[in-house]
């Protein structure tokens, strides 16, 4: 007789090994950037409430200091007739709060800065991760945009075969389906607009940079999928010459 | 001669004076709770990817604790194998991580804790402020309730110069003007939704109940504003007889 039972068993435990077993560096890559990514947008959130609230004590700061980290570092390093001085206000329209008001607002502040620091950190862990499994990947790209492209296609293996065009346009799927369906003009670029050589480019030559580096990233996603050697440099430099 | 410019600058100071002057508990408690909520928002979100990530070491720890904080702190204070005895389980889907791939999943958890311990301290500073500014109304209330009320008013003075029709309905703006130009339902409860004593009353009473709330919360406002003396456990006793 067939024991059904026992059969069951055995490929539930087969099945869960093949999930145990498929969680790979492209795991860590995608968690690591969608945090990366979280964690950006939270900070930004909560600075600006950071700065709503400080400007009841020094509304002037606000104002002069636009990068939201660096805000953050004066509200913690510095109090109020420190920044007095230091941004020449005479007066203010702020109020100068005691010890017991200032005290969560620089705890907020302190969380802030936290969340900063953890994002670097992921930073750095992703960068160990990228060097070592997609050396030319993240040599052409650096940490973040690899790492999104790998997050977008789902995995290095998918990204390795797309061909280059649809590297070229991956993030950009709502333009490309607007152009497929009402006829608009069709979107140059996607995620790839993150890489320094095609959001530098000139407006009209745009969309042949960010061919090319769609051409470079294909050639080396598809070389360290395929254990090939390091291209990255050849390929970065025939790219600064290509783009010059 | 009328010299134009000092007068200029003189209105200027003095406009100035009136806004720093103008800045009182009412900020404070506006700004405290509406980081209270910022945050605790934002720690859903890292949570939601705190088990993303961590279902790649052990999915069946999400499925079995439904509740946020119980889960990062989890994840922070027991490993794998202590979580293995705890829920009993023997077959896992999930990769035992090394210690590289594990080091920022519970950094992101130790994270998310110091944002839930930074929101419980807003608390207390929100309910150090109440105490002494409102007292009637914090003890009807409770601190994020009578807070959230005095955020949407604009004021503590505004609070308490609404009706208390008005107070029961903060918060349902725009089913309130559903009804006004559609003639839909009228709303019969706000934010006031929050206390006690209206979610936990039947749904058929629930008007009646938001409305006893109310009125009671516009008593101690007004009592608070025109410092009054402290009627807050009069009023809660009424409100308790009134709903049994």
């Amino acid at each position: 007789m067939v024991d059904f039972e026992s059969i069951r068993n055995k490929s539930i435990i087969s099945a869960k090994k093949d999930i145990r077993e498929s969680i790979s560096e492209d795991n860590y890559i995608i968690n690591a950037i969608n945090n990366i990514d979280e964690l950006t947008k939270t900070a930004n959130t909560l600075t600006k409430r950071l700065r709503d609230w400080y400007a009841l004590c020094l509304p002037e700061l606000s104002k002069r200091i636009a990068d939201n980290e660096t805000f953050v570092k004066l509200v913690i390093s510095k109090d109020r007739k420190e920044l007095f001085q230091e941004l020449k206000i005479k007066e203010s329209m702020g109020k100068d709060l005691d010890k017991r008001e200032l005290k969560p607002v620089k705890e907020l502040a302190l969380q802030i800065k936290s969340i900063y620091s953890l994002r670097d950190e992921l930073k750095k862990y992703l960068e160990t991760i990228m060097s070592s499994y997609c050396k030319n990947l993240f040599s052409v790209t650096g940490a973040l945009l690899g790492a999104k492209l790998i997050e977008e296609a789902g995995s290095l293996k998918r990204l390795a075969m797309m061909p280059s065009s649809t590297v070229q346009l991956l993030g950009a799927e709502k333009a490309l389906f607007r152009h497929l369906k009402t006829g608009a003009r069709p979107p140059k670029h996607g995620t790839i607009l993150q890489h320094t050589l095609v959001s530098s480019a000139k407006k009209n030559v745009r969309g042949r940079a960010a061919r090319s580096v769609a051409d470079k990233i294909s050639m080396a996603v598809k070389t360290d999928y395929f254990k090939g050697k390091f291209i990255g440099d050849r390929l970065n430099k025939e790219l600064e010459e290509k783009l010059r």
